[in-house]
């Protein structure tokens, strides 16, 4: 890492804390090549987070949605300084079932930074060109440049959670897959990318309620796939495939984050905070000022 | 590795034996994290391999030089039903110091195959779009698709030699680079790609000879640049750094060669043949035949 600090080792440790609580245990030992595998056991269920729960909440409703716009306004700026600093880039993937307000999130926490240093790609079916080559061939590309942030809307995680849920890969495969991962996040971590991952974390029965809210608004059958139905009986299985992934992809370099996500307030509030606390961590700062120029008159 | 076998545990046990002793040592075990660093220790000197050996010779220079086209000549359709064959993507690297025939090779061995599914990569100094990004960015961008072939001149080996020659990384980020080659290396092995690593190996005199050709005669002046004159100086700097590359990025999924290359036609004759063994060795076949086709009539 070219980090003088670690960026997720933040300071306020209330909140380190509390953000350990919200996190798929601890991180996975790469020196043991089993480990990624032994993660996977019965130890780490999702079902043990709450998605209703407000860990993050510091009043009512109205309360956090004036915090979470305040926070939203200070990560403008530090998305500047992130820009000129440029020794840093910034990777927020956002990980949910359908519904659970990936899209919400970039706009209303990321919405008020400048476009020209954020950049939001959402991953859908590969093309013929990308599949190809291997799964994470696109993903590269996509990643940021120095001073940059990307948000992915889904990502590479994709690859092996849809395979697994449809077994078209074997168990081996998808061991494979996780180290594969976790090498190529490496990669990115030790050339200054900082990489946030949330997984959004929605109810079954939140989840039944939004799909229906896009069916009774025509206004939002633009939003509505009937796919989402047939992905929607996979429940179960999805929770599992989660369940493996989490703990096993869950690395010093890339953690994860759960965020319950059946109050859309509270998503933000927590996603927002987190990010602010972990920009705020890599000690920003605009690069040095040259005497010269501050002498230099405009004629 | 997508392979029902080995591509490189060829056939032929004699050439096997032969292409054993022109490898840097026993390939790395991954499992073992040290092991690369191990490997960078005194055991292994590209001293002990003569730049002017012809082991793969098979008769005088006119028979070697027809047998070289004979090859290429072969490689051609061997490269058609590769491409239409799809299971595999096949990666070339060429690596050696100026003048070493990294251009040779490419024209000479692989001049024959349709450009249709044959691509070269001549990699140069990083622009400012690519130095943005981590140094393995661009080239996974331009790595072989499904049934393709692509030649890497110079590659991302250059992203070690260059600094550790010029002390711009420290030994801890040298070890970093190689862990990120060998992992980078092996999702692409892991999802179809043979990666062939030819180190072209040449003597300090047969360099000088070759650069003073290039002044010599005012129509080479094009491939000459003042700048070789001092990469030469660093002669010795680029040997040890070489000997220290090559047994640590010596892996089961991307093992190298070092190519005795003082003589062109024998660097071309044995670099031809062990393209066509490890290509023959895929088992490449064409897509099973539709028998409706077979019967249809065209009006």
């Amino acid at each position: 890492m070219t980090t003088s600090r670690d960026p997720f080792d933040i300071e306020d440790q209330g909140m380190r804390e509390l953000w350990a609580r919200w996190q798929p245990g601890p991180v996975v030992d790469v020196n043991d090549k089993d480990d990624g595998k032994k993660k996977n056991g019965a130890a780490f269920s999702l079902a043990d987070f709450d998605p209703s729960a407000k860990p993050f909440s510091k009043g009512d409703k109205p309360d956090n949605k004036v915090l979470v716009q305040q926070i939203a306004e200070q990560l403008d700026p530090l998305q500047q300084l992130f820009y000129a600093d440029r020794r840093f880039k910034l990777l927020v993937i956002l990980q949910g079932l359908d519904t659970s307000g990936k899209d919400g999130t970039a706009r209303s926490v990321f919405g008020e930074m400048s476009p020209l240093g954020v950049r939001s790609v959402s991953w859908k079916a590969p093309t013929e060109l990308e599949k190809a080559h291997d799964y994470l061939w696109r993903i590269h590309q996509q990643t940021p440049g120095a001073g940059e942030i990307v948000i992915f809307n889904r990502s590479h995680y994709e690859d092996v959670l849809v395979p697994v849920v449809n077994r078209w890969i074997t168990p081996e495969q998808q061991q494979e897959r996780y180290g594969h991962i976790n090498q190529f996040e490496r990669l990115l971590a030790d050339t200054g990318t900082v990489i946030l991952k949330f997984m959004l974390h929605i109810s079954k029965e939140e989840q039944r309620l939004r799909l229906q809210e896009r069916l009774d608004d025509p206004s939002k059958h633009w939003k509505f796939d009937m796919g989402d139905i047939d992905v929607r009986k996979q429940w179960d299985e999805y929770q599992r495939a989660y369940g493996q992934l989490l703990p096993a992809t869950h690395t010093p370099w890339a953690p994860w984050t759960i965020v319950p996500a059946d109050s859309k307030t509270h998503r933000n509030l927590m996603i927002a905070t987190l990010t602010r606390a972990v920009m705020d961590n890599l000690k920003l700062k605009f690069p040095e000022g040259n005497p010269q120029l501050a002498k230099f008159k405009v004629q």
